[in-house]
């Protein structure tokens, strides 16, 4: 998906509402454990009940891996179901990967060519190489972590380099690498003051924005200060929709917690 | 596994060795893509072949979840092969993992509980929340990218922060994690000059270092500086050991490459 695909999904939705499907089988309602594919199940009467109020959906890798191979049989199901039924939507596999150049390769083509997501989160530790591997797939997005929404986030990415935060200096070294309007980036919302900063370094990029909701960020406050002409922002929020209730009614309690987002959307981008 | 159990194995093998299992179908032996399982094939020929010569194995994700299902499936199957043929073997899931507390939790049961291994590798970057949920684990290790091997270590690794290297930083801040005697550090073997310093901040910690080989190091070099009483070194070697050869003989091929660097080691550990 182009870059300019997305921005014409998110002004048709009126939404720019990415929805983390992080399943957790201890989470999810009891009835699903009786399915052959607990996890398939619930993402997908997940996505049937919340497709047309988000842009996006974002599997976080961690929750499919943590059950081996069905759990890697659940991720496979949920890209294709994705990818058949609703092309349109931009797909994110939250993998904060990143290594040596031709192992990043192998997981480039893991997510990009295999799986088939249009996008994948990376870490930026190793540096260019380990990054440009991801960046060489045409029209495929790699979002490199800046600014995480944890607590240790004050670790690195918070110290002075040369002057400058180390997520300021991630920001900087990034846009010099081969095939850059091919980044975005993670900004944490928990840290909104800080958008404006950002926003200096990298104008017209995507920022995919984790933390709204569970983990505690304002969704104003970031439109305030993230959003751009092509509104620029992806904001995720996982458990704060996808377990909204634990019974049956779960997947139509996930659409009203997604729609009041949405709806918030709404209202900030016709304003 | 404990730390004293590892060394012991390198004691009574006079080996430090890691095999690095990165296994590519475009580069094992033609005759093996027959086999129904080719990839654990390849792993159980090479383990067969080396486990006398190696205290440890070091699957890299990447190549196995560039396979997809299949691949997850022999990274099981080589995973489970050295847990009952080998428990003496010190396994290493070369994952480069991290992500907010809860996510990183679901990492560490897939990596210690699920699939049984020894020690994971994980990036520093989203601080300590990230890395703590590793560290849990009794008798398991975690092992942090500090120093990697690749050109992209001078991106950020090297940047000043606070008048010391960032992952000078990395090194005094995870120290004083919760359980932080279950850490371990990546230090790229190109980068033996930097080995004196990085001992004068983590004397006792074990380093697994890659970039013997393929990517450059210097076995001398690297023992001279980063060696310490107890050894403290896990000497990495991947693509020179089990791409030593692509015909029949693979198998013998990289025994010898792997008893050349193992003949090496021994003349260190002896003298």
């Amino acid at each position: 998906m182009t870059t300019n695909q997305l921005v014409t999904q998110i002004k048709k939705k009126k939404s720019f509402l990415c929805i983390g499907l992080d399943v957790d089988l201890n989470k999810i309602p009891k009835h699903l454990l009786k399915e052959e594919d607990p996890i398939f199940a619930f993402n997908k009467a997940i996505i049937d009940a919340t497709h047309h109020l988000c842009v996006a959906y974002k599997p976080n890798t961690a929750f499919y891996e943590a059950y081996g191979l069905k759990g890697w049989k659940a991720l496979e199901k949920t890209i294709n179901y994705l990818n058949e039924k609703h092309p349109d939507i931009f797909t994110i596999a939250d993998a904060k990967r990143g290594d040596i150049g031709n192992t990043s390769a192998m997981y480039a083509k893991a997510f990009f060519e295999d799986l088939g997501f249009d996008s994948v989160t990376v870490a930026p530790y190793m540096g260019k190489d380990s990054v440009e591997p991801f960046l060489a797939f045409k029209d495929k997005h790699t979002i490199v972590l800046a600014l995480t929404s944890n607590v240790g986030a004050s670790d690195f990415q918070t110290l002075s380099v040369n002057n400058q935060e180390l997520y300021k200096a991630v920001l900087h070294v990034s846009k010099t690498w081969k095939n850059s309007e091919n980044l975005m980036y993670v900004v944490g919302a928990t840290k909104a003051e800080y958008l404006v900063e950002i926003r200096k370094i990298i104008p017209n990029s995507f920022l995919l924005v984790p933390g709204v909701g569970a983990q505690g960020g304002n969704l104003q406050e970031v439109c305030r200060y993230g959003m751009n002409e092509h509104v620029g922002l992806l904001i995720n929020s996982s458990r704060g929709i996808i377990y909204a209730s634990s019974n049956q009614d779960f997947a139509q309690a996930a659409a009203s917690k997604a729609e009041e987002l949405q709806n918030q959307m709404q209202a900030i981008l016709t304003k």
